[in-house]
């Protein structure tokens, strides 16, 4: 089977879910820009996430650009990875909301640490479904950037119960890592 | 006329199904952990309906990997079956708050079954349209799974007016059923 | 320019309006079958709503198989029919509620005839843009089913001030005119 | 890298962008046509809204239809633009309900504005991607209409505190400007 409905359909779930989050943006009811203030820890969850977002846009991007066919169990770990990415704008509600207190900030770093398990699990799926010479083998290497993701996750969400600025500081770390494109598949397509 | 926009239209209305239903995930109002238990029904009801509608869109893609051509027949046969799918954010909605109801758990069987017929329907009109030697015939052969999932689906619905939790294990076992993509068509292309 | 962005994009947006009127079904607060009941014109008016806009798709999806070439106007005037289409939510919303009331009846009309319009304007840019022997031109012909949509669509927004039972009626009787997909097309590719 | 799945996801963003300003046209609960001129202002933000985005997805239509690769760099570019323009619901919902106060008029040119610099952007880190003879630098030339347009917007911004009507006037006159598609890159393709 091909990639390209698969694509289609990724393309068409991580488009809804990056933008139904700016339905979460409520107008104010006041008309000067003071009213605007509250609606900051809003909007700037928002753009955490939608920059989030475009990064598993992009990592996936480049997956599929190089994985040259795909098979039931590739579609699953598919839909797994996208099922986690949909819970993204209930968290982010919830945090913009309530950015000082644990349990919205730790359950945003379960969401996005469980999405990058789920990409962990649809990488190697797709890596067992190709031979020897694929390139995202060589292009993945160790997989250092994943692992070390998934450890600063788990950082920030054991910080989030005695800071959740240091929490939301571990995840920021993480968005910036990821947020240069990854040069490794681009190399070796 | 070719395939290649039926499916780009499908996957889009399925991605969007998929995704309103979280909307439907309502962030509490207090900011603990406890506060989420009561979202649990709401979140298991989109869980189950997230695996339903993966799998639909799993057998459409393998469906139409495999249709060479459609017509006005199949573009409605599918519009029917988008309708149903439609109505699941509905259903999931209602049985996530009342699932010890009888009338929520069993409409939500009920969009199940018109669902598989719709898709049941699909399937025909498709066969119809293509000659003898079409791979899709001799890949469903007799269709055991689909004619076993409505069979599930009825004694579900009679069964919620008993016990909801029966009702529920019978979706839950078609859901289990289909979960593993057609093989038959996969080894059939 | 090709035509498979702009069928993609339309193809989007289809999607998108035929699911959010979705969104306006909203769960009964009891949890009996009786509760469903004045639920039901909300459901009639969506599944009118959703056949209309199907019936656009399946004659939108022949128009551009056909069409070969695409330039700023053709864009310019997909562009308004889908302004048209996604005033479609509001206006089933409003009949949903108020089937029994002139304005909401008509207004629906009115919405269906400007769509009605902006098609033909669609089709005579398409025109327009290609030679002599473009297959949709013959395909076309006087266009009888175009032109008695607008003149019924017209007597259904009149008799909507007298009885909102013959407007509904008239609205149907279109919907049925188009049900059967533009064979003229399918003939002539 | 091709540009086919960066057109696919932005045509995704956008078809519900352009969509979910619908979503805030609510039903009046009056049944007479009066009851739908207090949404007059609504209506008209939603239409300029509209034109708007049809402005930018004809724009990126054209401007894609001419790139011939992209990297990563790209990529993020594209994400910036989406997300300044995901942000105009936002606006539009509020200078629909106020569009006689400065901070809501304002704020609407402010997004528009950022749009502008980041299509600009984007446009910028495609030429640098791309070798001397490349179509679209002939085809910008000095990208005058770029230039102005933002210098529309800033004195449209500068008005909003004095005269709204002013202001919105600035924003028409820009949509007037973009209408008509950019014929520069149809001459070059």
């Amino acid at each position: 089977m091909k990639t390209n409905r698969l694509e289609a359909f990724s393309d068409g779930v991580l488009a809804i879910v990056i933008t139904i989050m700016v339905l979460e943006l409520k107008v104010p009811e006041e008309t000067d820009f003071h009213s605007l203030i509250p609606k900051l820890p809003k909007f700037l969850s928002y753009l955490i996430s939608f920059i989030y977002l475009g990064i598993y846009w992009n990592n996936h991007h480049h997956l599929f650009q190089i994985t040259e066919k795909v098979n039931g169990k590739i579609l699953w770990a598919n839909l797994h990875l996208l099922l986690w990415l949909s819970l993204i704008p209930f968290t982010t509600s919830w945090i913009g909301e309530n950015y000082q207190a644990s349990a919205p900030v730790s359950l945003y770093g379960i969401v996005l640490l469980m999405s990058a398990i789920a990409y962990f699990i649809l990488q190697n799926v797709i890596l067992k479904h190709h031979g020897k010479d694929f390139a995202l083998r060589k292009a993945i290497g160790k997989d250092l950037k994943g692992k070390l993701s998934v450890v600063i996750y788990i950082v920030g969400i054991a910080l989030s119960f005695y800071s959740t600025w240091l929490a939301i500081l571990c995840y920021i770390i993480v968005a910036i890592i990821w947020f240069i494109p990854d040069k490794r598949i681009e190399k070796n397509i």
